[in-house]
């Protein structure tokens, strides 16, 4: 039996990819076998590693035991949820993956995305996406767009986050062009049509070649 | 400012280490500043990291996740206490460590002692211990050791553990190949004042080399 195909969503904050995926899965899956993950997933053991990142209490955690617990986390979610699925020929669309690790973790935060990939790799073994879709909108422009869904106003934070969202458009930047015949990028700037119609085509193809 | 030493010392179940650890920084913190440790180090990350790896509800637990785990607590505990204390020219001596993970994880659940070693040196950086007592003893004494100090018979239970005791002591011993500059071994099945004797005099000389 053959293996499904391994999809991920990667792109910064406001890039509105969580409202296409969603609406991308409601319509695909009509026609073919697609399991929606995100990180944690639902895993027991993955939430637990999740709550101490997440736990406000742990203001003093170190950024590389930060990465290697995402590591951690996303092995089991991998053995536990994604691994079976493929097996079973399903589909599988992560919202977010890999990528922001190296992105966020390796780059934003400094440590090196050499580095960080070498630990994802120790985790993830061969389990690398079949394609990723990256959302691209500028750092502005995806401030914006969760300040004004927030219906408020830019605020001082918001220009302190700034900075570190430039970081993880230029991070994303650089993963695209280190990984190119895996990353597709989506200029997502666009009108939410548009750019679901184009992810759409392009993944309702790869769907089809593969189920057909 | 000098930098303390940093020691660590390992061994299977039953090797007596630390016994021999508690009667040592007794006696030579009254002539040289010593922290005596063992991961997690009751720093509360790495204990909260801890808690997720033993809870015994999480029986579905990937040992590459567990690894990573390990990986995580080490470097909270390297961070918030042993480097702190380095700095401060304190000698601190450690209660099982890196080697630790190579031989359980790495060799005993079969992960390899490589890939295991790769992740580690991402978590420690640089922070390799300056030699490591290695308590040899063979996994039937160990075995024998433990059982009688519970005042039991070896039972059907004890006898599954000995291939795992053995695999163990087989991982000490291709580590203390291949750190043969940092790994001292140690003869365990001598009598405890040996076995004393022999650690503080090599232990006395190298504190009194680095202080004086």
């Amino acid at each position: 039996m053959s293996r499904g195909l391994f999809v991920t969503f990667e792109g910064g904050e406001g890039s509105g990819k969580s409202s296409v995926i969603k609406k991308l899965v409601e319509e695909l899956s009509k026609d073919f076998p697609i399991l929606l993950t995100r990180e944690p997933g639902g895993t027991k053991i993955s939430e637990d590693i999740r709550n101490i990142i997440l736990n406000k209490a742990n203001v003093d955690m170190d950024y590389k035991t930060e990465a290697l617990l995402y590591c951690a986390s996303r092995r089991q979610h991998l053995i536990e949820k994604v691994i079976p699925a493929l097996e079973k020929d399903v589909t599988v669309i992560s919202d977010r993956y890999l990528d922001s690790s190296l992105v966020y973790q390796g780059y934003a935060r400094g440590i090196g995305i050499d580095d960080v990939l070498s630990i994802n790799l120790f985790s993830i073994d061969e389990c690398i996406p079949d394609f990723t879709f990256l959302f691209v909108v500028r750092p502005e422009v995806g401030l914006n767009r969760i300040s004004s869904s927030a219906n408020r106003e830019v605020n001082r934070l918001d220009l302190e986050k700034l900075e570190f969202h430039k970081k993880v458009f230029d991070g994303y930047m650089l993963l695209a062009e280190k990984f190119k015949d895996r990353i597709i990028k989506i200029d997502a700037e666009k009108p939410f049509e548009e750019v679901y119609k184009c992810v759409k085509d392009i993944l309702a193809k790869r769907l089809k070649d593969h189920y057909e």
